[in-house]
């Protein structure tokens, strides 16, 4: 319609029933979020095919289930993060197809095989961390990247982490979960040089203070290349994984 | 020069050197911010008249008077908050006329006498409150609007806030100033049914936690009716009565 | 009855039943709370017409209930915040007319329509934030303002708020409502020259920090005309904004 | 059975049967908490009379009773505070005679009228502090002093307060208990020459920060002869404010 | 003046010049603040005789000698607290008579011999809290209390304080000073019982946080009768003892 | 297996089947944690017949069960700390012999009685702090320590420590429980030369922050020879203790 | 070496000077980090070309030019962050190549072109963000990146970032560095679908809490794609940042 | 003195003078401080040998000198710890003989060798964290312990540590010293099962929060068997090291 408006305005200078000065006027006070709107959509459709998601906690089930409905007349894999059970029970009831993915708190609504390209690799300190985690590995699955876990390698048990050097050097992109101290990340920064992205997660009592601690420690790293995102983001983390690794991989 | 760009591919239109479907598209990619730089511009273009102000910290004197001798050229009243000594000096050395409140912390350049309007009411607790408290005052002024000054009002001596009770119910907005406990914006809240903006002030020691204190007693406050701004920040105090003031009094 | 201890006292010095003298002394040693408080009553008067409110949390459903009868005497239009279920079963109990709204978690006793003055917007970051947006628009409309809203135009889709910049700058007052990074009331400071009342919310997990981290955005707002009151306060925002606009609008 | 061993001692330097050296010796490796155990006891003493208090939240209904039964075999009056509904079922299935304080979240054990001497002020901010300011006015009561309450007398509305300023000047100790923003100490500590415990109480929301918002605000009073016990401790400022109203009225 | 409007008002009512009820309506309009001041002064008259204080920081030299001679007119005894070198020399300068007590960081303006009464005991716990006990001390000097010295008897070196448990039993009111981890209060409380008013104070590094860390512990004491101030605030738990230790001596 | 690996090629070596450089770069390549594992296993099977420890918070109790079975298969002693009902019921269901410490909020699986070395003392200051002092003392008995408790002994009671002097100073460590002000630690420090571990608890209320009030108390003890733990971590500071008096009473 | 060491031995046992099992154990007690080292370093030589950085704070300005003579015996670009002007004077004073860059606090010593490849975008909100965001630039400038700066593109003047959308979508990874409310990422995150690495600075007061701020609400960006890296890192998100845009521009 | 006392005392018993039941009174109504001061004595002679320690910081450096005199008439190796320029000079002109350990930032005075036993390891992450650990290890070594340093060794650069495990492993105790992300210690922790005791530095800048990020991951240890000391308190760190140490090594 706005494009209507456009077309309607320059017919009308064209058959010069409206002179230039009074269509510059016009233009200069329509209301730049009507082209605008359409700019920034393009720039939004480069990222057709991405799963839309939703932030479960804060609305109802049934909030959740009809903008899933939604979000899937025009998507494949649609994502409902943080789905409590009264969320997977909403969807139950749906008649909507998905996927619930129990560790990652994660539901996936017409699920899609979709090929993953490149490399992404979620590494988790402790078995604590793994909703955290799951929902980062499915959340970039889903996304289309590749991807592998290195769980249950906390610093406490340095061996374990290090039987994984090989793998974590070819990741595009590392995704790093850690709760408690929050030392994996720098572990990793410091023995392969690709962008590690740190998950802090609220796992620990006391000085952990709901994750912190490990927030702060991650914030901290005596390792380059280590960003960091807010406690228990795993689906924030997968997601720029996941622009990194398509980048790289060519994908976009 | 975008005015000219639009012109240009209107005159395209109108000559039928362009059709109308090749202009439409045209625009709708030319970068919306061309349109909307003057669309904002207009809305900014309602505050003629307002002194623009440069905040001294993090710049060099030298930058400073740059930035103002700019502003100046176009408008009286530029403020420069927050000038500490060195700042003060660059002026004197400028050439520019200019006035210097030295308790407020302030240089006017080009000052130019303001008829104000309306009422704002500025209010301070203590003597060690009064570099902001002058600071939201000369603001204030500067922008047009008739400032009465209580100052010494803290709510230990509640008798002395007391006395000025029908003055500052008369007026369109109060910036209520004060650093320790930060009980002032409350009182004066609860006495008189007027838009109270709180200062917290960094006065204070130990626990003022630097005037953390006295801003989250003014966010708790009891009293319906106060917001709150930045620790020391008088000169946002002032541009917001100044807004609500002006607005009442009609001038915009 | 503090009336009648005067006017006896005058009285008897017109009856030179008391000298002037003793007279002087006798009304210096009243409490000054007497004449006070009829002096504070004349200012409250002033507010004639505006709803009283209860704030329900930490009173028993019955003791809402008796004092909004209390006060529903009076006024219409009382109103009830932060309502849970067994406050809204106890009215639905209490035979008093009332109005429950449900996303405002706000019961309005013996509602009365009002003719809206002036223009407050409520603008809303997300779905999330919309109880406490709702709040202070059902809020603001009870003190007689009218109300438009601006919702879920958050700043990582910044097309839809820029759809509303005309309407906007029209406002007396803007109430902006936001959580996560509260950084919706910059932008609006930004864009509109009209005093904006930040209410960051409580909404976002981790380092959200309960609503701290969208308090502090906004307390820091590079943007002035921005003030800023507690977490999740929306009736004390509209109660501003209602003060700022119902005195543009010359309603007292 | 210490004091035995120690004549034991003394009888045999009197018979020659040890030393005066090796007494020495021998007196100076007895553990010295023998002696002072009695020594503190001596101290301790002076409190007779004092009901015993116990502190209920971690312990089990059952050990609340158990202790109380065996404080009650000595004192009247005994004291258990923050008692939750099954402490108070565990009272009413225990034979032991008691009270039970619902507003104040009391238990007196083996209740006594006690004569009030001297006077302490009970003051309180807003409905929502009274179980604090009831604890502290009871467990004054308790410990045998008069009490005075001043409810309902926030600084948003002064003039409830000033109509007891006459009440206030004549405490021997003035208990202040305020959430929110916490002035209400300031505002009586400005009024009056009389020593004011200013209890902070988790009433609030969002930046009331359980209760941190009103201490600081405490704690920064601007008013000299403020000073502050723990969030909701009514019995910790009760106990001070008895110890000192006691002092005064020369009852130990 | 206020009382001579009354006045007029009064003979105006005597001699029928006006009714009782147009006097009333007058009355009742009058600003309560003038009648208020009076009383409120009333109360302050009670405390003549105790000397005011000037907090030095915040303030130029100039200032604290002008506000310093001004009291000095009146008063004995005028304090000055936090008084840094520059002050030192502008009371040199001044011609006043003074006397500057180094430790205590105080100038005493006016000096003059107090006959102390009652008893007041000062602990600290280590040399490094001397500045903030000596300036309590000095301060409850001056103010007229009998003040005796229990320093360096911190917790790590518990016999230091055990042998002045006589001492501390027969105070009227304790002032406990202490850094770090701030038991001291405690360990008082704990063994005699009588009021006491901790000071935390700056001393520390790292965790201490400029005092918050034994602010917390004194705010947490298991000793009853602990009520505390600000970190660093000698004057005011010395004020307040002043105010109790008075009391119980009866000299106001 | 790796070993065997090393073996094969080294036998290839022999053999002439490789050449020395292809071994060299082949073992250059071999992942060295292979070797590493078996280094830190060397490292790690020093502590033979240490029960392995499961923390409980965050699996569920099938989880819980799962991994102590596999434990216990290889040791007895098996510790399952902070375990709740929903686990304890488990156990009872599981068929493995295991016994349950109510206070300590403990499970021992396959227990075994171990005859305690040397001496590790734990005091507690009060009862609210039993759970985590029992936790601390089971577990420390568990890895086959002598343990003495030393409970009740709080600050405000200082002669019920002061009676125990002379077994903290035979202790080879001590572990020293406190919550509200966290003084224990200090006073034990102060009194004998041998390491304290220090566990703050989160017991307390209002400004105990959950137990941050003690800890940072306890991290700037006056007395030198205290180190900490996390909040309520009793587990933590017997291993530590353990590890401390076994190494003294020469068992590793 | 090491090599060496793993050599003779294979050769002994090609020799049979030494036996298989005696390999394997000697191997097996061979520190792993001698091995494990050359296997890092193969990682660590993948960043070949890469100037290392000196982190010049806490070092002495002839510290910092020895290790910088170092590095620069076999780097070009060696880059010397936080450089103050006694560093400055010391490579002045050093002969050795080098350029200062003022603005950017940085010394580049050995100074050499670089072919930058693929795109960075450093964007910076206001003017007092431009050391850090010149740290950023310049880092990722001597990494091999080619580096697009966009600043002064603040959100409280929306359209200045609106103009460069274009550029930003382009970019392989965008740098936003920000203080006060730290909104600028949130924006770009919303407007182009790349990685954006936040970078909040110190600039701000009061409850700014140098740059803690800005630091949260970039933590909790409603937009997805947004890591973060602590305040005023710009070394660390530029490294990040070329990590990116190399793997994407395949540079390794 | 108080022998003599009790000399006295005993005497009179002996010589008939004095009853048993008088004397009995007598010593119960003995300060116990007395006795106890003379027992806890005892405990500390136990520590004989041991230097004392002054802590400049606070203190004049003429007090240091005098405190340093005075301890050195009884003792060798006098620490006077956190020493700056001025106390340097003040012991150059003091004619004590001293060592001036300056990156440890301690004198010795009275530097005599000590032979040290069994095995302190001191390890440190950073060159920045160089101070604090030379002071551990020079007062380890002054306190008679055999010290190894193991520096340089953070997690970002593993290998470098893990050189160490053999060195590690024989520690009786180890200070692990790190600042930024603080992981030091939890690796070390997980690689060998001796004391680790956790010296956080305020090494870092932003949200290293001066050291507070480190001391909370160091807390929040994954590894068993860390506990820690307040930021930067190599001194305290050192004086449990050896108070384990030489327990193993039964030096007491």
């Amino acid at each position: 319609m706005d494009s209507e408006a456009v077309e309607r305005l320059l017919r009308a200078v064209r058959d010069d029933e409206m002179s230039v000065d009074a269509a510059v006027a016009r233009l200069r006070t329509l209301p730049y979020e009507d082209l605008g709107f359409a700019r920034i959509d393009h720039h939004r459709a480069l990222r057709a095919g991405a799963p839309e998601a939703i932030f479960c906690p804060g609305k109802t089930p049934a909030q959740v289930v009809t903008i899933a409905r939604t979000l899937a007349a025009a998507h494949a894999n649609v994502l409902a993060t943080r789905a409590d059970e009264s969320v997977v029970a909403a969807f139950a009831a749906s008649g909507l197809p998905y996927r619930h993915l129990e560790h990652a708190r994660l539901i996936v609504v017409r699920p899609a095989r979709v090929e993953g390209v490149g490399l992404v690799v979620v590494a988790a300190a402790g078995t604590a961390d793994l909703p955290v985690a799951e929902e980062a590995a499915v959340v970039a699955e889903s996304l289309g990247n590749r991807v592998e876990r290195v769980y249950d390698c906390g610093v406490a048990g340095l061996h374990r982490l290090l039987e994984h050097v090989g793998l974590l050097s070819e990741a595009n992109a590392i995704v790093a979960v850690a709760g408690m101290e929050g030392a994996l990340p720098s572990v990793i920064g410091g023995l392969v040089d690709r962008p590690v992205i740190a998950v802090p997660t609220s796992v620990g009592y006391g000085t952990s203070l709901g994750g912190l601690a490990a927030l702060l420690a991650m914030l901290n790293s005596c390792a380059a290349g280590v960003s960091v995102v807010n406690i228990d983001n795993g689906f924030g983390a997968a997601h720029q994984a996941s622009q990194i690794n398509r980048l790289v991989a060519k994908i976009r």
